[in-house]
């Protein structure tokens, strides 16, 4: 593990003239984020207590321009909603010495927990082998809040909470954000999520109505489609090449738009994976995304920025047998080499980025947050207390015990570049076996930057069956055989943005993320034998002397 | 604790003539039902596998009627609705040496938790104070499936999963609605919730659209209004006395029905909290209940049966100073004391009825689960998989490793009895603090039977102000002078099932479930004080004797 550094950035004046300590000028190991912290008030740690993120930023927003209003894209159902009468009420509860019969909460003398307890890894000792080695017990008991051991316990966490989330936790998001993002205009807020295909469902009922058309990458997240059909609204696919999106193609599709041919508004809404894209695996890199944001500008397009992958971007690729590059030398140079996230060059507020916790801690803990302008946040938190409610206290209070209590903002970064450096090993270790079993006549892929999949191009055109049956027909037929060999990967039609549209392309999306890499190779071996069949191509020159 | 015994009931032949042993015609209290369950697939303990409530149930059901279809009131949105192809594609993993490079699952090499331990209450020494003292440590390991010790471990629950749930805790699920309810037609099904709330909302999103209404008690839970009105969706109050909702109040407003009058179709949903109602604490009886579904049944309305507060069915109230009724003497007699639920008596499966576990274990879990017929919770299912996707498998593995593996069926019902005991003390001793208090000339109750909410009807027709001023108006005045007076009651008008409606009765809710016995009786003394000034009523005469 490289030792953390300082990071390098200038402070920053505020309006008053006072010099507001700059998060980032301090070493982020020493976790003085936490000695930088405005002093709380007591209550918003209570039971079912009301958060605002607001008050969890470091900086000083107030030179910083205000976020666009979109009261014009946001649907009737989200303009008229009132959110959660009784919680608002929760608003007297501050009045000194009220005794409350009011909120219909159970007394957390019935919760039959009273200690929950976590062995997790120390910093640095991050593997399998070494927490179970020398992880650490962590406990969090029933009445920490009141014995004054904690700010957080079972009799808050396990009760009823807002729709924002405990304040314990998402104090840590907001400065996570801030961190990793510092979002260049005034009213930005994060609220938390039960995970972001929740909060695509959520978003999706904000901001479209039906028969809206909402703009993707060609080859896009399936549950993104299946969520906004029944919902009555279509994905328009943008081109995309090896980098993603194409901002000449986003932007020749909104200024061509024909209403009367589209049967549909002009778009008003983008759904990017900009980061290991799913399926394609493609990562935008920083100029790409300041050229599709000023596209979206020109035609004020609402972004959502989902990013469950952004913490998998890699290490650069450098070829079957070149050493490795070796891991950040710090926090500083590891928070440098990850591409720019909308979220941070979002001067007007027309961003909502998703941020997730399923692929870098746990995809059970049903937990992740958005981040957007005040307008937006409040109109989701509204939704979520009249529905999902609130993410798994116990879910919550877990995170909060390893994130904030354990690891420390340091810790966590730590634990993301060991991550990164697993993730190179896995996608290493795919490439390496594609380029030894999988057919090149046929066969073609880039190495993914960042993410879970592997995208690889077949040359449907050198299909024996080829052009009498189509390219569907041939993927499924590719298919069916993978799966008589033992192997399955995912079909590219599977993910196609409009499924109607007529596609040119033929793609299978394999995953380095949860296979051990005998078993990934073994794996590929088989789709290369299956590929091979299926084009009536030679065997594997190799599968002789591997005694196959 | 009382011992538990046996229940008696009848074993049921199925159509093959062979004798399909009844969970309850055994003793409960050994955890029979576990040696009756049939063979599960192991595979379906494993990562994100498919779960069927059907394979859990252990009684036959063939000689049942079939649940009648609801194609003809199911939303568009529903009825389009595919689900998540991808979760589909999971049917190819039972291939036997397949190896998949399909799903973006995260490996669980990259979760960082080795163990998780809770510490509960054993059996029988359920109070806070015998937990501390005697309580046990359960724990789950990372890869306890793998290595035999359990069918549920991190490896598994902290990775993503289905839109029913894990089978793990799934099957218990069924086999506690199978024990409590044993549902009177064929093809009924249990699948997951994340908390009733979210359960409600997705129940409109399915059955409603816009400019709907929904017949609910004239006061109901303001969130249900709330989670409505944005969809366009009203709802129309049916009267109710002492026992909630009156039979012929709801035939008579379906039999005059007037589209044109009434500016909506016909309803053909009612939403009811049969057990403990919130705002109104009724609870429905039995005949009553059977009298409602009738109704139903004539005008073809479907029934969403929302039971939080189900097993906070209290003890009879015997009043101030008599003597308290003994426990239940064992399961079955406490079974027995339990009002019919409407899917106990659901012929028809037209009742899609909501369970949770925040009132009896804990809100911050966010997990219950809904029992309807097989077609409407397969949609259910179908929604959850592209939007909230499962409830917490956190919360999912904490709940398992306490109610399969720990307490199992028995232990939770003594659990339950436990509860009921600790609520009648609670409900007893508020009504002694408003028997003391209160001034009877203009405030009058019923003690509630099973909930968390004691609901006071106040005389605003003695108020000084009437009719000068609204019961709106008034109801305002004596909810600002209780804060005042330090003390916090809800507004009954918060409770209108419909606001524009004209109302003529005044309430206030108290809820008993979340002060200690020495606060409530403070705040009701508040509230007979406040109240007594607003009416300019004489002070209470045990004032002065208590130094106030």
């Amino acid at each position: 593990m490289a030792p953390p550094s300082a990071i390098e950035v200038t402070a920053e004046s505020d309006t008053s003239g006072i010099t507001i300590p700059n998060p980032l000028t301090a070493p982020i190991a020493s976790n003085d984020i936490y000695g930088r912290r405005r002093k709380a008030g007591k209550s918003q740690w209570g039971v079912a207590a009301a958060s605002d993120t607001a008050n969890f930023r470091l900086r000083s927003y107030e030179n910083k321009p205000k976020a666009k209003r979109w009261n014009h894209i946001i649907s009737q159902e989200a303009l008229i909603r009132k959110g959660n009468s009784l919680k608002e009420a929760a608003k007297f509860l501050v009045t000194p010495g009220l005794i409350s019969l009011g909120g219909g909460l159970p007394s957390s003398e019935y919760f039959p927990f009273e200690e929950l307890s976590i062995k997790v890894p120390q910093i640095g000792h991050f593997s399998e082998a070494e927490m179970k080695e020398s992880g650490i017990m962590i406990t969090a008991g029933k009445h920490d809040l009141a014995e004054g051991k904690s700010i957080f316990d079972i009799a808050t966490a396990f009760n009823y909470g807002q729709g924002a989330g405990s304040a314990q936790l998402l104090r840590w998001m907001t400065e996570h954000t801030e961190l990793v993002h510092n979002p260049p205009y005034e009213d930005w807020k994060c609220t938390m999520t039960i995970g972001s295909t929740s909060a695509l469902d959520m978003a999706l009922r904000m901001f479209t109505r039906p028969g809206d058309v909402i703009l993707s990458e060609e080859y896009t997240f399936s549950a993104f489609v299946e969520t906004a059909r029944p919902m009555g609204v279509r994905v328009c696919g943008v081109p995309i090449d090896a980098e993603g999106l194409l901002p000449d193609g986003l932007d020749h599709i909104l200024s061509t738009w024909d209403v009367n041919i589209r049967g549909a508004r002009k778009p008003h809404l983008l759904y990017t994976v900009p980061t290991g894209q799913n399926p394609t695996g493609a990562t935008q890199n920083g100029d790409r995304r300041r050229a599709l944001y000023a596209v979206c500008q020109k035609h004020d397009v609402y972004i959502i920025e989902d990013e469950p992958y952004f913490f998998l971007q890699m290490q650069p690729y450098t070829g079957p047998n070149a050493p490795d590059v070796p891991p950040p030398a710090s926090h500083a140079e590891f928070l440098k080499s990850l591409v720019p996230s909308y979220l941070s060059m979002d001067v007007d507020g027309r961003v909502l980025r998703l941020d997730s916790f399923s692929k870098v801690i746990s995809p059970g803990s049903r937990i992740g947050w958005v981040t957007a302008s005040a307008e937006v946040v409040e109109k989701y938190s509204k939704h979520t207390d009249v529905s999902t409610q609130n993410p798994s206290g116990i879910s919550q209070l877990i995170l909060f015990k390893l994130l904030e209590e354990h690891w420390g903002h340091a810790g966590y970064l730590d634990w993301l570049i060991y991550i990164r450096m697993e993730y190179t090993k896995r996608r290493d270790a795919i490439l390496q076996a594609c380029a030894k079993y999988l057919p090149t006549e046929v066969m073609s892929w880039k190495p993914p930057m960042a993410g879970m999949f592997h995208w690889m191009q077949i040359d449907f055109t050198k299909h024996p069956d080829y052009p009498e049956k189509s390219i569907e027909a041939i993927e499924e037929s590719i298919f069916f055989r993978n799966i008589e060999h033992g192997t399955m990967c995912m079909r590219g039609s599977w993910f196609y943005a409009d499924a109607e549209e007529e596609h040119h392309t033929l793609f299978f999306r394999a995953t380095y993320a949860a296979s051990p890499t005998d078993k990934m190779d073994e794996a590929i071996r088989r789709l290369g034998e299956s590929v091979r069949e299926e084009f009536r191509l030679g065997k594997y020159a190799g599968a002789i002397e591997n005694g196959h």
